[in-house]
């Protein structure tokens, strides 16, 4: 059992940890920190963790985990905040959607005791809010672990992963955000921009072939623009490539026989 | 309540058909053509109809409604041959997902009696086969319809498509083919390509984000390459449209600060 968790940011993904430690009695206390009054009202009814505080200094006193479930952006503003207090043995993880700008902040912030793990569970939804947290959110699923160094932090990374059902993927930051991009953030901006693509009047007619994609793009625009920006390197290369694999694909249509179309299709339809 | 209702292609779409209007009572009698003795044994098996014959002349012979749930190129097919019977009275639709040559085709063949409507229901399933035939497919979703007249044989196509709880809408061959291309086809052909890009061993990490689009690319690849090569000119100029708004998003998101990104997506979400 941990001790004292602490979740900074708590959105879909912190409170659905705050949930599942709880439910689980994996944790003896969690505790969340709130950054304005407003945040800290609704955390409270919530009643997902054990104490909210709007201090940082006093939310991460004892901590044994600290989690920062916020956008990119925000999780580099918690580090450098983090690394001016005095976190004596603490575990600081994130749970961000990109990782090479965290991991290099946080080579130099936390250097002496290389107490920070990088962490990125692949669960989500289009829903957000701690309002729709879910204690089996992470269950099942893979969750990719960027370690600074493999010591006992780290060890402890993989049980708190492994204790709330998820299957740790250790991995460095460039092949993580390499991967993301095509696994996560792609199939988002493909359906940000089908939706843009697609005008109201065409859509309502629409089965579950649109449906399915245009669910993705009921994402918070203000998380996604965040992470898209910060993932922009992996993220641009990777849309033009498949751009150029999906007009490849129009131009067989266009151009070849019903016979070779299809030998595209069984090449590219999914086995499982 | 409709007497005899033919179902030639008991495959997902027909064979859903098939159990609505024998669960709600529509029909009096429901037969099926089968193409092989193959076919003819499995649909007997499924239990879905009144009777299955080899011989489409006994098959569609008193059919108050004929329904043709075939690829778009095997209804070609069947229209040729159903002209050549003595078909008195009955309503042919077919439920094509592409509907410019098969208009184009009726009206040749049906033109003394304008018998034919095409129709095209908005419900499918990345399943294929009457194996997974489901009395409720089409209840609530949108059908189009493509009369060649609107008379009375149209009207009892309107009335059968409502019997199913379907919602009918009305519109030409042109721009049904226009609108599906973006809201059926170009979001399939978005699940093919994504699959052919991401390779399986970075896909085996995906989450919600890849798998809800993926699941598109389970569909059947010779229905689909069938399909796809039938609406060529509406769907090589959709994904090209598409293609470029796609790589907009991306020089945005390269280029514009995260604001700006954020506008972009807000502009682009799905609000309901």
């Amino acid at each position: 059992m941990f001790d004292k968790v602490t979740i900074i940011g708590l959105g879909l993904m912190g409170g659905s940890a705050a949930k599942a430690l709880k439910k689980k009695r994996l944790a003896r206390r969690v505790w969340a920190f709130a950054r304005s009054q407003k945040s800290l009202k609704r955390y409270k009814k919530l009643r997902l963790v054990d104490a909210v505080t709007r201090d940082l200094d006093a939310a991460v006193r004892d901590a044994e985990i600290i989690l920062l479930c916020a956008p990119p952006s925000a999780i580099l503003y918690y580090l450098q905040a983090l690394s001016r207090l005095n976190l004596d043995g603490a575990l600081i993880m994130d749970m961000g959607s990109v990782k090479t700008d965290i991991m290099r902040c946080a080579q130099k912030l936390f250097a002496k005791k290389n107490n920070f793990v990088g962490a990125h569970p692949m669960s989500g939804s289009e829903k957000s809010g701690a309002g729709h947290a879910d204690a089996g959110l992470y269950e099942g699923n893979a969750c990719f672990l960027v370690p600074l160094k493999k010591n006992h932090f780290f060890k402890k990374a993989l049980k708190f992963w492994r204790s709330l059902g998820s299957k740790p993927v250790v991995i460095g930051p460039f092949e993580h955000d390499r991967i993301v991009a095509a696994i996560s953030h792609l199939p988002h901006l493909l359906a940000f921009s089908l939706v843009a693509f697609v005008p109201r009047t065409q859509a309502r007619f629409a089965a579950g072939g649109y449906t399915s994609i245009s669910r993705l793009a009921l994402s918070d625009p203000e998380l996604w623009a965040d992470i898209l920006t910060a993932n922009k390197k992996h993220l641009v290369k990777t849309v033009r490539e498949y751009a150029r694999r999906l007009l490849g694909a129009a131009s067989c249509i266009e151009h070849k026989r019903k016979e070779e179309v299809e030998s595209l299709l069984k090449e590219n339809s999914r086995t499982v």
